[in-house]
């Protein structure tokens, strides 16, 4: 099952993606759920499977935009530097970082699958970075590593499309180069998380315009999915529908030599087994 | 004028405090405006002091108790080391840095005035940062430095609240050392601003337990509330009730050798001319 928020003749919906079409969910139970938040709060994701299982489709999946699967998240973490090779790029006499680099991205850097990645006139280093992303549903504090997997929903895929110099304007903070608007993509869709085989070791590709750039296994990251959310439930409270983005694979284009920065017209794919696969392209900011 | 939000008898409400009391205009007019937040949205500063005046207290301000003025802003974001002092504390031989740093914090990581400043159990090293904080009222993109000021619809304090050590867990960014649910506060009210004296030249004091441990004047700040305000909407869109909490002086308890951390029972106080005095105590987390 898949799940997805979108929007459908200028209205906001969430429903069911199937092979033949949208089952637009939020028509006929949008007044018990809302949104998809509403829905991982109520730990309601098996029932409104059940509840979409046999439906016919609405429309097409042409006739929808997709929005990011969590519209409205009360926070969105992600994990920086998190395969080996990358942290070798960052390398300063530590063989490995003690604890896991964090930073919080507003939704709004974020735009849906299917829809364009913006370039703004300020830089043209815009980047790539394919993640795997997890949707928090049960809530909760100090939650240890051993109840950690208890804590997911769901699963999604995340570009945590960067303009990498604007990364570099602060010597302690990451902030204005992750935040630029729609400069990343979360999507296309959730797929809820009932067996840890869905995460273990699940191959995670980046390619733009048809071309690998990043290739990895989640069972190499340096601080797995368990950690991550013991971590970071230490200092703060997670609750239903937080996102958290769980670090990418050597190869973004800061990489090469020299750097490759995406421009109008890439089509940036970032695809995960047991998911799918998120597509953007990208285009220049339009005044 | 001083407009707060907070709880009274369970219920969350928002209104005037007065030397009188407190008017409780969610009573009145919460059909309209069911937050702070919406009255910036309808930029409805101006028109709820007016319907405010004149009017009687409901109740007493022992009687309530303060959230953070703004409770769910979409975006807070802080300036770091935004005094010269603070800056050659960091000195690496760049006299001033070219850019400000920006971290987020979530609004749970708040609390309101009067409120415990919580100290967890896996740190001792609670630490205060008094700053003046604006709030944006009209939303915008790339607002220039000379219509900055036009975008802020309130001012307000922060205690910064930091858990020292966890600031340094990671190498690029300060998130965890930030975020520590109700490690901070804000408050204890929003002022209307409409002049730019309110912000040019203000004095800024934190004390604890009655000594003076900051005092600077925000006109010696690096980067100025015009710049913080062209910056951070270079790369996001700033939207009414988003919180900018400004930086603060040097003489954080991490400044005193050897250091000195926030203990239960300290009794910290944030006060700027105009705007007013943010109290708080420290607490050890109750588990």
């Amino acid at each position: 099952m898949r799940f997805a928020s979108f929007m459908h003749q200028g209205r906001s919906a969430w429903g069911a993606i199937t092979d033949s079409g949208v089952i637009d969910l939020s028509a006929r139970y949008g007044g018990q759920w809302p949104s998809l938040r509403a829905v991982i709060e109520q730990a309601a994701l098996p029932q409104i499977g059940d509840l979409a299982a046999g439906q016919a489709a609405d429309f097409a999946v042409a006739d929808i935009v997709y929005d990011i699967p969590i519209t409205a998240p009360e926070k969105i973490l992600c994990v920086g530097v998190n395969f080996p090779d990358r942290n070798a790029e960052y390398k300063d006499g530590q063989e490995s970082p003690p604890y896991m680099s964090l930073f919080p991205r507003f939704a709004r850097s974020f735009t849906g699958h299917g829809q364009p990645l913006i370039r703004p006139p300020e830089s043209p280093q815009l980047d790539y970075e394919g993640e795997m992303t997890i949707i928090i549903g049960k809530g909760g504090r100090r939650i240890a590593d051993a109840d950690a997997l208890g804590h997911i929903a769901a699963l999604t895929l995340c570009n945590e499309g960067t303009i990498r110099d604007w990364v570099r304007h602060a010597k302690f903070n990451v902030t204005q180069g992750k935040n630029w608007d729609r400069s990343g993509a979360i999507g296309p869709w959730i797929v809820p998380f009932t067996d840890e085989s869905q995460l273990a070791d699940i191959a995670l590709q980046t390619r733009v315009n048809g071309q690998v750039r990043q290739s990895d296994r989640t069972s190499r990251m340096i601080f797995g999915f368990r950690q991550i959310i013991a971590y970071i439930s230490t200092f703060t409270t997670l609750v239903p529908g937080d996102v958290i983005v769980c670090g990418t694979p050597t190869g973004a284009g800061a990489r090469f030599d020299p750097p490759i920065w995406l421009k109008p017209g890439d089509v940036v794919e970032v695809e995960a087994e047991g998911i799918g696969t998120l597509t953007n392209t990208v285009a220049d900011e339009v005044p």
